[in-house]
């Protein structure tokens, strides 16, 4: 079926013919997008669009500078845009985000398969005294990869590891996997135990874990800003405390109450705007919304503060060259590679806006304004 | 900013000259987007386009018939709508998959504020009392919204509530919303305790949690398929033994020493694909994700059956009305409403494509072939 | 090997005799515990002795009185009698703390095997019609215990199913398992569908689980006080505001940052404690331990709050009719069966006793005097 | 209160005259008991005597040599002895357990208050470099301690730091709180940042979480043995595949669906039963419980195999030293202190208890015997 048509039309219009409707909707995209089904997606047929809104300027702290960008958010939920426009307006006037990332890797986690507990200690063992070695295997895969540590455990006949990679500004799932199915293949060949699932959810990719939440996948971010009192009533429609109060009760008891994993507002709102507006996989959205969100209120002033342990992003690969997507990374500065330092700062960014989004729906909830906001940007009959 | 300017256009072209750089790759889309503006999207500049291509056909078994559906999967990761074909291609050969959905139910989780233990039970009693006057409350919100059922719990101080609504075809959330505040306001009315946050994470809203996990939220949704040993060999390269062996280790035993909610091999990939193709608020990835793959092998042939408790869906409302994911309904005959029909047929549908996506990337861990596909189908940097 | 002696002595001669070692100190009880080989201990040589503690007395207001109580406290951690003391001491100055409980029920979950999706429903729906069948049969096992209600779940081939059943003042799981047995038969002998598993997790008995946390087993309790700030400083030396504090960082942040289902400083202490002193299950530690515990200031008092969803106990039954276990309840005035309101007693006991143990260590915490305290009271090379 | 009374016996006195009932059976207990009134156990009126089985012998095989242990156990569960026994039969008839156990190390988490996140990293990093200096001040504490890591986290104003020590055969928790106190002044003296609570639930001491389930606390501790199918029927009358699928839908998807952290039948049982007789810190059940059990069958043999992470147990200091707690660890071999090794072995044995107790379970679960076997043995009212 794949080899059939020559193109992406004669493809479209065997659809059409099939379930007998035009479909040239899927037509509009700009002319290098068709390059996609080269390697971004089988079968293609076309394109679908989704409408993309710009929030900002973003104001970040550093060192001994600040930078202010705009937030290509891409989105179909009414009110996003505008709150988190909110949210940056406010980060900015208080004087901007501090922001922290941390490169914790991309990793992939097997399952070895011994004869039993016995066995699978003994392959551990050989494993620790065998790092080195990986590290040289990891690297001959890829000049932008390094295999950066291991992480193993072992109960009854299996062993789990998880190689941990660093990938540069690549999120790097891709070349994880490479990497490990030749590092799996050195360690059958010299000790003859055989790797049963090269990806074994001990990664854990695109799914919500506890270990990602604790050791940290991808990059680790973090982001915080002071609010005056005075700003936040001007703003936001409401005071430190019962935003303060608001925290306390939705992102720590009531996630508590639920057993979530997610201590925070809405991380997945803003993660998925941006990470489709730039290119990056959305799937993992199920991950990146994993973290914490903190406040504080010292002399009046409420200190907001984010942490996100586990966002798998990239600056080059994937969607990331795709037309619309890379224009959407130069808008902020942050297309192509650079060493890490432009995935850094994409995550960065990314940091700062979850910070905005969380100031402001918090606020929105504080002040009772949730469903009336939703009303009047978003009257589609949802 | 957001009043400032007139159009997409004269939006986009401020930006422009901020970055120094065109922006018009942002301009291909169909005229009905620039609606969205109104609804989905401030501050709107244009659109993003992402790759959509077609997997299938994928047959469903139903009481005494069956339907082959075409499923439009909007992505960008190379080898994802191969993997989905392929999945679709053997479920279709072995008969189609049986496919069950119940509607749970979107919920909003509000928490109010008393005096300690005392006041909360009795406000708790309170509301066991009041249900039908709230569902009355409910209904006068919206002609497709019905109050089904409360959920509560209370610690110290506060009292969670847990609103369920049945929204039809809708996904609903901001009906819910609108509801639960107009019930907010009658509880605080005639008790005086205050709500403190309408939206309080015990809904479990775009974060994943246990509690959606077992209760379920928006659709929940089962699909299956006996797959004969001869098609698994010839199809998926691999045996029925295999796959299940490697279903335990990594589905269960992986996720498990993970800490993991998500017993499956990718749902999550399935979801963004299918759900960005249809309007879907992908920020669902989030919960969407949850669920369990599980296998059996009996006379040979290979059970697998997915569940997703905790799939927030719509085919009216949000994106689903914009031109290109409209259309994407359409090539499944799932758009519009029709009492909830429409949107449970829709997760059969993403039932099935979630069962195939399983397939096909336990066979391809099973095979060893997981690295290779990848490398050949996504020949990007990544 | 079992009914080769005749009587504990002789028992303990033979292991006396293997191990070449005199165990007298194994004969050190009261006549009556010797019964206890009959239904309590297969194999047994004699009884292991635990230094028993007081505290109190403990101050327990009800609607309109109140009650005090001395609680037995079963323990080898040195400072845990001393701290538990303390915490009364306060809670009984500050006029007594408010209590409540709700008889969730003992819970049994059991799992049928099914020929897959389509049957799991089919009998899922079954059961739902017979439900007042089971209540009969239920109520045939035992004049003590009636089946409340049943939560279902299913996937793939198996459908597990949650009995929850009233036992009165008994911990109840015995009585439990054996008309889950029976109900079981009736199930298999009206549908043809099997039970694997009699105990399947479902319930879930003596392990931590979410299920637990939200749905509740056993006894839910709840209990609160209001502290002075003056008494705080006095008694507890520091302040409501550092106990706050140390509460959100220790019990809410820290248990976040872990991955824990325990939310409070340390429940299973007391639990544990007591619940060797009365006889109860002290594997049941290993969900009792799981809740929250709350603070809140207002007007310079701090009200702490603590919530046990799941306190599986009984004051008829397995251990409480032992000598000295029995000795220990009827210190508490909760001995024997009375309709349920035993057992009831005893949970709002423990919930004191809880609040009264998380007070003081919280408070031993943000003094800085936790080392130093467990130093001079237990001098032990730990 | 506490220092009103000369002794155990008056302090009894006073409680006799209280509740107006004599308390004379607590006074069954061997002369040294007494003792613990200076370090165990405060404001002690006597003590309470539970009923101690045994089960064994149970073989567990080493390197070069096995060794076969009796089992003290102290319960009031009926059948529980009967069962552990029952598991002892079969392992040692199959040739022993295989085990294996590593010192994860007992562990204090604290939370230091900084003022944001650049001075969580700063700090964060300061420790980074200290981590040798920190070792130097665990030392001095105690020549029976070393801290072997840390293990640290931040977000917002507050760092978390796991201090990880080697306590030889103790448990070891107080001597690790003193020595983080010791090192937490050192940090303050430093640094100038505070230590907010010493104690906060990053240990985490005696609630169940995933940090401990994925780091390990204490022993980690691994059991196996491989049974052959005549004795799996002759003994257990049951098979092999029964039990291998009772045990895949009972500790995998029952507690998957439940969201526990154990995926066992009943750790908790056999911990609290060789805790108690051996004066371990019951409490400790609560995370001792966590782990998993998996069964493999090769060429129709069964084998189980348990995987407990978080053991924290002692063969010195706490309740090890009372008079009938040492004597149960002399019948096993195992009292007093031995540079980690008694400790070690200690750990071994409870993991072939627990393996023992784990197959006798499932396979009365796999038999349909669990509520006959229970009433047979506990012919009690519960």
């Amino acid at each position: 079926m794949f080899r059939r048509f020559k193109n992406i039309e004669s493809r479209r219009g065997f659809f059409e013919k099939k379930i007998k409707q035009p479909l040239s909707v899927f037509s509009f995209y700009p002319p290098g997008l068709s390059e996609a089904e080269k390697r971004n997606c089988e079968n293609m047929i076309g394109a679908v669009q989704v409408p993309l809104g710009v929030a900002g300027p973003l104001r970040i702290k550093r060192a001994k500078s600040f930078h202010d960008y705009y937030l290509p958010l891409a989105t179909t939920e009414g009110a996003l845009v505008a709150s988190v426009a909110r949210g940056c307006k406010i980060i900015t006037a208080c004087g901007g985000a501090s922001v922290l990332t941390e490169n914790k890797g991309i990793t992939r986690g097997s399952v070895f398969i011994t004869g039993g507990i016995l066995e699978s200690r003994k392959l551990s063992d050989w494993l620790e005294r065998h790092l080195e070695e990986f590290k040289s295997v990891a690297s001959e895969t890829s000049a932008h990869l390094e295999l950066s540590q291991i992480f193993k455990r072992y109960f009854g006949n299996r062993l789990f590891i998880r190689f941990t990679f660093d990938s540069q500004d690549a999120m790097g799932m891709n070349m994880a996997t490479i990497a490990s199915e030749k590092i799996a293949a050195v360690i059958t060949a010299k000790t003859g135990f055989k790797c049963l699932a090269i990806a074994a959810n001990f990664d854990t990719d695109k799914k919500p874990s506890y270990l990602n939440f604790i050791l940290g996948r991808g990059r680790a971010v973090w982001a915080e800003i002071e609010l005056e009192e005075k700003l936040v009533m001007q703003i936001l429609k409401t005071t430190p405390a019962l935003i303060h109060e608001v925290n306390i009760e939705k992102n720590l008891h009531g996630s508590i109450l639920s057993g979530s994993l997610g201590f925070n507002a809405h991380f997945a709102n803003i993660l998925a705007a941006i990470f489709l507006a730039t290119g990056q996989d959305i799937a993992h959205v199920s991950e990146g919304n994993l973290g914490i969100t903190s406040t504080k209120i010292i002399n009046k002033s409420l200190t907001v503060s984010v942490y996100l342990p586990d966002l798998p992003i990239g600056t080059v690969g994937g969607g990331t060259y795709l037309p619309s997507q890379r224009a959407a990374l130069q808008i902020m500065g942050v297309n192509g590679g650079g060493r890490g330092k432009k995935a850094a700062e994409l995550a960065e960014i990314i940091g700062g806006a979850v910070l905005a989004g969380e100031i402001s729906l918090l606020a929105a909830i504080a002040s009772g304004t949730l469903g009336s906001s939703h009303q009047r940007l978003a009257r589609s009959g949802r």
